[in-house]
């Protein structure tokens, strides 16, 4: 058997349990932020799942390495699972594609091209936006000085970043925070980049096909 | 008589009873909204109007997925219909749906594809950014330490937020406010996603056309 | 002679003074704003030289019409002329149209679309966000809590909202003032369609060409 | 020999000389406003080595106006090159290109034309927006009522503006300080148009091509 097939049964057997562990990942992470009232014992075996999972996302990028034979080269071209690798609370992202591939091998009828780019973008940005209101309410809220001090005001604070409107009206004030708005920030403008390039191609191709008597979406 | 041409006679029928209806919901929200001191008397008429209007959408949307025979997919692919009819301040967007019909139906000379879609960008703007302003505001009046104290103020925010600009000298301090407000930034990201796309896709098919001695627009 | 051909000499005759005076107009306007220390009869001299600018600017917008033989129409269709009649401080904005006819005419060698399209959007994003900078700061430096006390302020705050990033560490207080800043905002959405909707057509253009070799602009 | 090969060997040698002098100018203007406790000396040197970095791009400029034959018109052709004469700190931008030349030369298997323009984009961001932050930092940290207090607050104010977020928690003061940021928000509006245009471009040649198949990017 040689490392392509190998490759490809090791993707197929694991796509499920990655999946699983995402959300294993992002879940215990938010246990720990939302409720630090808990028992150091439910602590302890949330930090477990957490970094049990994290293991699991690294043995899956070393193997996959190991079976692509392409070196160095492997860590540029798959840089969103290096990243997912070094920043575990990004995983969550790559459930969309295990959603996509099972949808393709039971032949179901799948959205046009702008539809996909639109829902991973919604869903991206939902789970991405929950992992950074996380991460910045973790940092800020017994820093000296903090605006942010509910996770309701972190969400808000990263709905404003997402949208690339920043009000400003709560900000991060430690490196930390303010390092996980910088990712945000970039978040958001991918998000941009994807709502504005969906509606770009979708008026082209309407174009193209002289399709001009269509009306306005979602009817 | 089949399925389809029962909808086709109900959603003929029903286009202008359901534009006015959008437009009462909205006017009988703002009059609630931006006039709180007329009598109780009033108020309830103007309660009973509203929630008559809203009725009549959920009918209408029932009565469409009746007709339609596509069961619980109806529910996502009239995503639309669905945020209306929960909720009914978005339902004046589906106004030029049927300013649309009707142009159509009297076959008059209509407006290339990017003038609509401008057309439309900007109406929606302005509905939604009314309903959101009138939200907002009403959520924001009373609550401690609000900034938003006038409708103007509230205005203001509205239009800040659904061009992405976000000032933030004046933001919700509630719940029920920042929601409203979140709402906003993804009408906003849409408009700049219209704009955008309206723009890049009339170069795209002025290259095509090879039709380079345009002038500016407008002229 | 039929209406047509007037029309067509009426526009060959009037475009330089047009633009003289649309130019007259916004530096009167400057002037009025940023030097009110002059005595009285400067200033009756320059506001008659506006009125007289506008006045104008009425004239052609009226004969225009009158040649058109378009009637009620005319108004939708050049709706860049009636909002130049009503706001004439937008005037300026057409100079462009001025010089590009007379590169036309001249037969000189013109940039290509995309080049055209970011000169233009760079040319009136200067001109509109000079004249918006004007107003704001006219309605705002008497204003009691205004944050706008100097015109760099104005300027600081026109260039923020023109890029849609909105610090909001300076921001209009009054109605007139917020007023103007929303059209500064359209601009800036306009500004950001044009400049995304060319980087975006570019690229679609090398595609097609196949012109995988081109290197970054500006070389 | 003619001008043109002249002109292409001149390119030839000084490329690496250029992209190390831009580097060199870089550094030192960073060492010069980041360490400003080192001896007399020592700045002498840096001045020394930056104004020497400088010399050489204006040397570089003079003599490729020389070959090109093109007279006046030079100057905006290569508006770029212009700016960077003018703006040193501008010139790192340029290494992309130095880089792009190499590949080629190699004949190395290169990226999609997306693919550059996003690697040219983020990496011009970083470059770009380290030189903003040095220039706000110099300016802003002694000036009177400043809030960009520490080289963090001027990477968080830089990053903040290119994303066209703006928060607006810290802001300069200072008219230089607020000039260089103005720079920032042109190339925030540059970057955005770059990634915009990017996803959009991806989509339409994806339609074209009626690959359809294709799944999330980064995989």
């Amino acid at each position: 058997m040689d490392d392509d097939s190998r490759m490809r049964r090791w993707e197929t057997r694991t796509a499920y349990p990655l999946a699983v562990a995402s959300l294993l990942y992002l879940g215990t992470y938010a246990a720990h932020v939302l409720v630090p009232g808990w028992p150091p014992l439910v602590h302890l075996v949330l930090r477990s799942l957490q970094f049990g999972a994290w293991g699991f996302f690294i043995l899956d990028y070393a193997v996959r390495w190991r079976f692509s034979g392409e070196g160095w080269r492997f860590v540029p071209r798959h840089w969103l699972d290096t990243i997912v690798v070094v920043l575990p609370l990004m995983r969550p992202v790559r459930i969309m594609n295990a959603y996509d591939r099972m949808e393709r091998l039971r032949g179901a009828s799948r959205l046009p091209l702008h539809g996909r780019v639109m829902v991973y973008a919604g869903v991206s940005a939902v789970l991405l936006g929950f992992a950074g209101a996380l991460t910045v309410y973790d940092h800020e809220r017994t820093a000296p000085h903090a605006t942010i001090l509910t996770f309701g005001d972190s969400v808000w604070f990263t709905c404003s970043t997402l949208a690339t409107v920043g009000y400003g009206d709560v900000t991060p004030v430690t490196a930390w925070g303010r390092t996980a708005a910088v990712g945000l920030m970039i978040c958001g403008l991918g998000l941009l980049g994807a709502v504005t390039g969906s509606f770009s191609s979708l008026l082209v191709q309407r174009f193209a096909r002289g399709d001009e008597d269509a009306g306005p979406p979602g009817r």
